[in-house]
């Protein structure tokens, strides 16, 4: 039986069709919104509920505020063998982050590597579904991506400049599913100072700085204040050299670098009335280097080996991919305030309410 | 006048014609010795002490080990438009290193983007000497490499598997040197152990643990254990999921696998009689995507951006072109102990002394 504390539990065909209708009744383009539920689902059943139907109250409000093109197609604007650069033309990120993830597979197939850029994009959920992509066909991949809220300082500085600006890498392996690393380059994402507030939980020491350069760990507070550039958070690392603070501004810097200086995209403080999230996504075919070669065998190896008389090792991806396993079975679960939200959006837009409540134990 | 504590400084030519002198007796090729003491002595002018001439040591030990060929060339083994494989024979990493990049950069030069791995490398020095050669030339990479010593666990471990996996990245800027993040995977590389033992200053708590999962703050023992298996380093982000310690791990393994995996260099447990330590070179230029474009700029801004109003902030890279003007200058400074192993490495090597104290006021 469901109790009060554990969440009803949906199926993602019913949640799938739950964001077409609202997408629809938004007036997206049909291909595009198939895309984007896709991915929203997906990452749904990865249990990474920061980016995926909770989404939809930011694209509600990127639509009012006229930042949102839902009928804009992404468009290659430079095509070489090896590299492309996509404009975006300030649709939704799903549809383009695969488009421009495809073009990049296709381009490493046909030469060893390929790498596309894009401009003009906006919030495309979370990274590791375009990696992933690439890698459960056999490819390496990175993919990284600006975020749009400036929330992280450089080392030394109490400014919020950059986002969280995350990482994504992954590799084949021979058995199960790929290695997945996706990572904010902040010490924690912003979503996860929402949750210690929703918890009522005490921030650690190193995370939250307000401008003043004083520790804030109230998190509710904390995470007033980040969203009105009150405050930052540390780069991964924390907030000196002395814990390695430095290394999490270096790979940030590399974050915006590649995904917005290469494409144009916008840089600190260059945003305008719409949006100019930029990403970058580039993948390696290891079979044009090593025809027959052992890649994902090496990969597997070294998965292997980090867990060989290590019970409590997990390798990255695995708790992804044993949350799809779950809620695959279980159904996804849906706080009570989220599907309040959901039946709103929906009422707002005039499309129907058809989630579904999981058959089974959990909501007998 | 110099004191006690301040080493005496040598003039940069003087400690370029003591290696080749030393590498000379060894009986390497000159070419290659030619570089490898323009790229230690680039080291030690930008004070990555623990990279330049103090490696010469463990090169020294090397050979006598029967690990590293002097005169082995390294040799491209794949060569495709956009990629190629280097084996590197089992000579010093430094010429392989050299030859990698630069083919990196012709085929990036000639396609827009271009990668190399690298199999039976060994020591290459620091990565950043290589991504600065490229951003020198208006280009952007990214160079990873195996390192020798497993030091770190995964998250959740207490088995040292993964060295200390580093990362460089650099992109060209308008005014001054190159934006370049030069950083191991783990919260402290090796010989900052070694630097807070000789200072006597107890590590942090969260850097060192042994075998059992204790932390160890003494340095000297936590030095020694690292030495023998018998401790780790946590990634970087520390010990736990908490303060993003998986980040730091999935780092690793990214480092790991671009540099190993797909040259089929060593992974982790696979050493035999020879090192065969792997390198990942890639290259991007930024005319190919956007010709005429404003890469650049962007990151000219970007970096601008971060220093604006904060007058303690240092952005990546700027400390060791810092060092290599002061130094340029003042000469480098060999602590007597140093001197000491380098005399005694010419001595067992018959080589001449011919390091030179700087003239004027600091040695005066």
């Amino acid at each position: 039986m469901t109790t009060e504390t554990e969440p009803r539990r949906y199926t993602p065909e019913s949640l799938r069709a739950q964001i077409l209708e609202i997408l629809g009744a938004w007036g997206m383009r049909a291909d595009s919104a198939a895309t984007t539920a896709d991915i929203m689902v997906d990452t749904d059943l990865s249990a990474i509920d920061s980016h995926g139907v909770s989404m939809l109250s930011m694209y509600e409000k990127f639509l009012a505020d006229g930042r949102l093109d839902l009928t804009a197609e992404p468009e290659v604007v430079v095509d070489g063998p090896a590299f492309a650069v996509v404009d975006g033309h300030h649709g939704l990120g799903h549809p383009t982050g695969i488009r421009s993830m495809q073009l990049a597979i296709e381009k490493a197939r046909a030469g060893g590597i390929g790498m596309v850029v894009v401009r003009n994009s906006l919030h495309f959920g979370a990274l590791g579904f375009y990696a992933r992509l690439a890698s459960e066909q056999g490819l390496l991949s990175i993919v990284t991506t600006t975020t749009r809220t400036p929330v992280t300082s450089a080392t030394g500085g109490t400014t919020p400049i950059l986002g969280t600006n995350p990482i994504a890498f992954s590799a084949p392996r021979v058995n199960g599913e790929p290695l997945l690393v996706d990572m904010s380059t902040s010490v924690v994402a912003l979503n996860k100072v929402k949750a210690y507030a929703n918890k009522g939980k005490t921030l650690p020491e190193g995370w939250v700085f307000d401008r003043a350069g004083e520790a804030v760990t109230d998190p509710s507070l904390a995470y007033d204040l980040l969203t009105k550039l009150g405050a930052t958070i540390s780069p991964l690392g924390g907030p000196t050299p002395e814990t390695g603070g430095h290394k999490g501004f270096g790979l940030s810097l590399m974050s915006q670098v590649l995904s917005a200086a290469l494409s144009n995209a916008a840089g600190p403080l260059q945003s305008g009335d719409r949006d100019n999230i930029g990403h970058f996504f580039l993948v390696i075919d290891p079979e044009a280097l090593n025809p027959g070669g052992q890649t994902a065998e090496n990969v597997e190896h070294l998965l292997n080996a980090m867990q060989l008389n290590e019970n409590d090792v997990k390798v990255p991806g695995d708790p992804e991919r044993e949350a799809r396993r779950e809620r695959g079975e279980n159904g996804i679960p849906i706080p009570a305030a989220l599907f309040t939200t959901i039946s709103d959006i929906a009422g707002r837009a005039s499309a129907p309410i058809v989630l579904a409540e999981i058959a089974g134990p959990t909501s007998s």
